[in-house]
């Protein structure tokens, strides 16, 4: 079996389960955390008061859904890392909720970068045929940390689109490969088992 | 090998490679397609002229990125279901273009989904705090169109999510599982190979 892995899969795979690839992946971990924690500081300090009125990032739906995002991401970022730096077998389990969980907030984070993402260019370009103003004409600094805050999640994004890829591969590695098709398929499996 | 995939992978894992499940996966395939092409001809035709003006799907920046990520999900998803529907044997190259294609369609389609949604979101509850008006007060059946197209992208979406799970299943079970963490991992190993 060891050497079927190195043979198919090439170097460093053998070496997933070892301390290093553990701290690896637990930094993997961190740094979203401390990125959420960041996007989030950022947001909930974003407000502006002149003299056309006063913004704060709870008056756009979208900003509030990031967020809440934020908060989930930084909390699951910071239990999976304790969770993974604990050096323990991994069990079938385990893989499934690493697996899940970090499918489950690749989508979440993703979507609130992009409706964010998306409300900052209204408010940068406008939309005249549905009469939307410019709104960062008026509120510039709030837009430019709305528009850091936002970049921050992206980032996010990247590192939990690292992390689905690292925690599929350690979920289906432990399942066969499905039989390759071919007409003789069942016949060369039966002589081989 | 085989008796090994049984065992650990539970009922059905062995049976991906056979016709029925390359059937099943074609289908899946195909119904994406067919699902982009309806949004895609439903927001195409979303283009309503009243006594307050006109308004069509191009004039908003996220339905023309709709249907741009349409158009190329649905041409992928043709793609793809040919591909899949032909039986040959699964190579490592044709499992990564698979994994990497199915992760990115997901991802785009997803983004497509979340801010057209967005974007309706706010023509219909309009947002005073930075004067957006509710522009589906006016233009009711405009909206009514974008929101059914916009539903059946995050049907799509969804089905591209169970896509990226096949397909990361077929990748990564052609790997090893890496070597469970215990104090005495590489002694094991060496005892085994």
């Amino acid at each position: 079996m060891m050497r079927k892995g190195m043979e198919m899969g090439g170097e460093g795979v053998e070496e997933t389960g070892s301390p290093i690839m553990r701290t690896a992946e637990t930094l993997l971990r961190v740094l979203p955390m401390a990125l959420c924690v960041l996007a989030l500081i950022i947001m909930l300090k974003d407000s502006q008061a002149n003299e056309y009125g006063s913004l704060s990032y709870s008056d756009l739906g979208a900003f509030r859904y990031l967020v809440h995002a934020s908060s989930v991401c930084a909390g699951y970022s910071l239990l999976s890392a304790v969770v993974a730096a604990v050096p323990r077998p991994s069990t079938m389990s385990r893989a499934w909720t690493f697996f899940l969980l970090d499918q489950l907030l690749t989508y979440i984070i993703l979507a609130a970068g992009a409706i964010s993402a998306e409300v900052v260019y209204l408010a940068y370009k406008g939309d005249t045929s549905i009469t939307w103003s410019q709104t960062c004409g008026e509120f510039g600094g709030f837009c430019r940390k709305a528009t850091a805050s936002i970049a921050i999640t992206f980032v996010v994004t990247l590192c939990y689109v690292a992390l689905s890829l690292i925690s599929s591969y350690r979920l289906f590695s432990k399942y066969d490969a499905p039989v390759a098709y071919s007409d003789k398929g069942i016949e060369v499996a039966t002589v081989r088992s």
